[in-house]
């Protein structure tokens, strides 16, 4: 009897402690939180805007190098593609790993359909999109495409539209009834290398790496085809060295324009929505890598290539004009907006932190410590198309 | 001793389960719940969009018709606006009420800032807009104005707009110092009776009820004024009756196109995005109260006021033409969309129930029971300007 009430009293004490705690910090809403990926260590930190800290870190997650995820639409899940064809799916409230395939051996990205029940994988070897259950992680759909697979994205509808490096074509596969159907689109250029979805999820642009422009397709259009967009802008003949590819998803939409990090230029370059003609060109300090907006649209923010990747430049997007420049450390690699914008997240990789900046007083409002940070996810992603 | 040691296994008792359950119920996934407001019982109902399905029912909140509310960044609290003044602030994830005070005698609205910091709360009586502190409801700000206030919205960079029914004023208060700023615009127009913001927070457009037309400001202009927009669209001259005024916070934002009600009329307008002149109307069924865009833009769906309140219809936005028409029952009061756009969900206050359609294929997917349902709000809106 001693004993066991020796067992209660522990509980107690230990019980007592817990749930006197619990109301201010184990409660969690997970509205404001995010996951920072550390690449080299393969792990995951799950922070917490608000709060500008870190809540605890994740591990076992593979080969990180090049790593993105998405969310399910409660915010609880986070789906992790590897480089290594990994996909892991992590329960943030848990704060743990609760499921993991490795469904190639080298994948590219990947996303979630806009009910939140399939996540499809874009693959480069073997070549190809698969598809899986979100619940179980079982195989869906295998869309075999004899090519790299890149830029793919959700579409409203329950789909999925991706493009062939090898091909130059895009596909658009509809899971919205029982039998998955696909639609080829040719002709999208030569090897496109990324691509976007605009947030309305009706255009898709994908950059080209083999010639000049960059391609559109109206997803709206019953017959969606190429439309070529700044035929003049080119990288192919100049042969200008590229340190590293820009990313595409890192575009930006700002009012009636896009921006849109060049290739091989040390220049942004601005679209009109509307009619897809060049509105301006805007010199930066390296090539950009990625052009974010600021959510309400009146900033981009944008970060540059190796050697010039200590800085980020801050663009006005009604003036085009450079409006502030500063240098977080090496290694800045990715940027995320708190969902209304009024605090930015900087990864600085050798720095080896996150920076907080307010992004109206540029002040810095914070900062946490992450192995080699990259990519930045905040969960407001699961209610946005394309990301 | 005895009594000390039983109050000791209480705790144990009590503490131990608490602990048991922390870490599968104490961090709680928000990003697909929601609050159904039930005008009549002055309660809300949380309710689970994937599981569509009601999690438990909140009461106490006083007078909720024409209620509306905000949720915090993290997607826990939402603050209720009731007609009776008070102000509420509930936590979903423990599914209660934990602060409420009475701010006024009648109120109309209100909205949170940018950072989550800051609640306002618009007046009819008194007029004016007070200003509360998130996290604690105590009065951080106070503005009369002399007169009913209405259009409140909160724009980028701790700012609320809002604007003066019988002075024809819209004020910007600036709370991003320590020092309050309000900048006055007049010359707005006769009554003006709602407004709207465009979702990159740039755009504030107030309806008027006195005259014709409707008035834009362009809050990025250092020099904010007023743009008159479609003088030549009026309900002044032809005195139509109006049966219940359109809300304009039901406006849609369809590609390069806004979509309004119009007052009085069986219309609906269409205003290009960029100049503010007219494109477009389409004749609908009734006087429209809600023309909401579905969040991608291709489709608005437009409910009627009283005695024509039985009907949806649904316009194409590329077309203009309505597509789709039904009557899910008496008194349909409010559509809210999940935020990818796949499902809409109905309040049909005669019925008492929630209907939830698949925006594609307009099949009834589900629906809930619900007492004299109104305003349905998903906590998704926790990550967007100006809802």
């Amino acid at each position: 009897m001693n004993a066991l009430r020796g067992v209660f009293l522990a509980i107690a004490i230990s019980g007592a402690v817990f749930s006197g705690a619990a109301k201010a910090d184990t409660i969690v809403a997970t509205g404001d939180l995010g996951l920072v990926v550390e690449r080299a260590s393969g792990s995951l930190l799950l922070v917490d805007q608000s709060e500008r800290a870190v809540i605890s870190r994740i591990e076992g997650l593979g080969d990180l190098s090049h790593a993105s995820l998405v969310y399910s639409p409660d915010q609880r899940y986070a789906y992790v593609f590897g480089r290594d064809g990994g996909l892991t799916k992590v329960d943030i409230t848990e704060k743990k790993i609760v499921n993991r395939v490795v469904q190639s051996g080298n994948a590219i990205g990947g996303a979630i359909s806009d009910d939140g029940r399939l996540v499809a994988v874009s693959n480069y070897e073997p070549g190809g999109v698969r598809i899986f259950d979100a619940e179980t992680l079982d195989l869906v759909a295998d869309i075999p495409t004899g090519s790299k697979t890149i830029g793919l994205v959700d579409a409203p509808g329950r789909k999925f539209v991706f493009t062939l490096w090898d091909e130059g074509e895009t596909w658009i596969a509809d899971l919205s009834s029982r039998e998955l159907k696909v639609t080829k689109i040719t002709e999208i250029g030569t090897n496109p290398y990324d691509a976007l979805i605009t947030g309305d999820g009706r255009l898709y642009i994908a950059g080209l790496f083999g010639e000049d422009g960059l391609t559109a397709i109206d997803l709206w259009d019953p017959e969606p085809k190429p439309i070529r967009v700044l035929p003049e802008y080119g990288r192919g003949q100049k042969d200008l060295p590229v340190y590293k590819m820009p990313h595409l998803e890192g575009w930006a939409r700002a009012g009636q324009e896009f921006v849109l990090p060049a290739v091989g230029h040390h220049q942004v370059l601005w679209i009109d929505a509307g009619n897809l003609s060049e509105t301006g060109r805007t010199d930066t300090y390296g090539q950009p890598v990625f052009a974010m907006s600021r959510p309400d649209g009146r900033q981009v923010w944008v970060n540059f290539a190796h050697p010039l990747n200590d800085t980020i430049q801050v663009i006005d997007t009604v003036s085009k004009d450079i409006v502030h420049e500063f240098k977080p450390g090496k290694a800045v690699l990715h940027m995320e907006f708190t969902p209304r914008g009024h605090e930015v997240w900087v990864s600085v990789r050798d720095a080896g932190k996150v920076m907080i900046y307010d992004t109206r007083t540029f002040e810095k409002r914070g900062e946490i410590d992450a192995e080699s940070p990259s990519g930045i996810f905040f969960t407001s992603r699961a209610h946005r198309t394309g990301l």
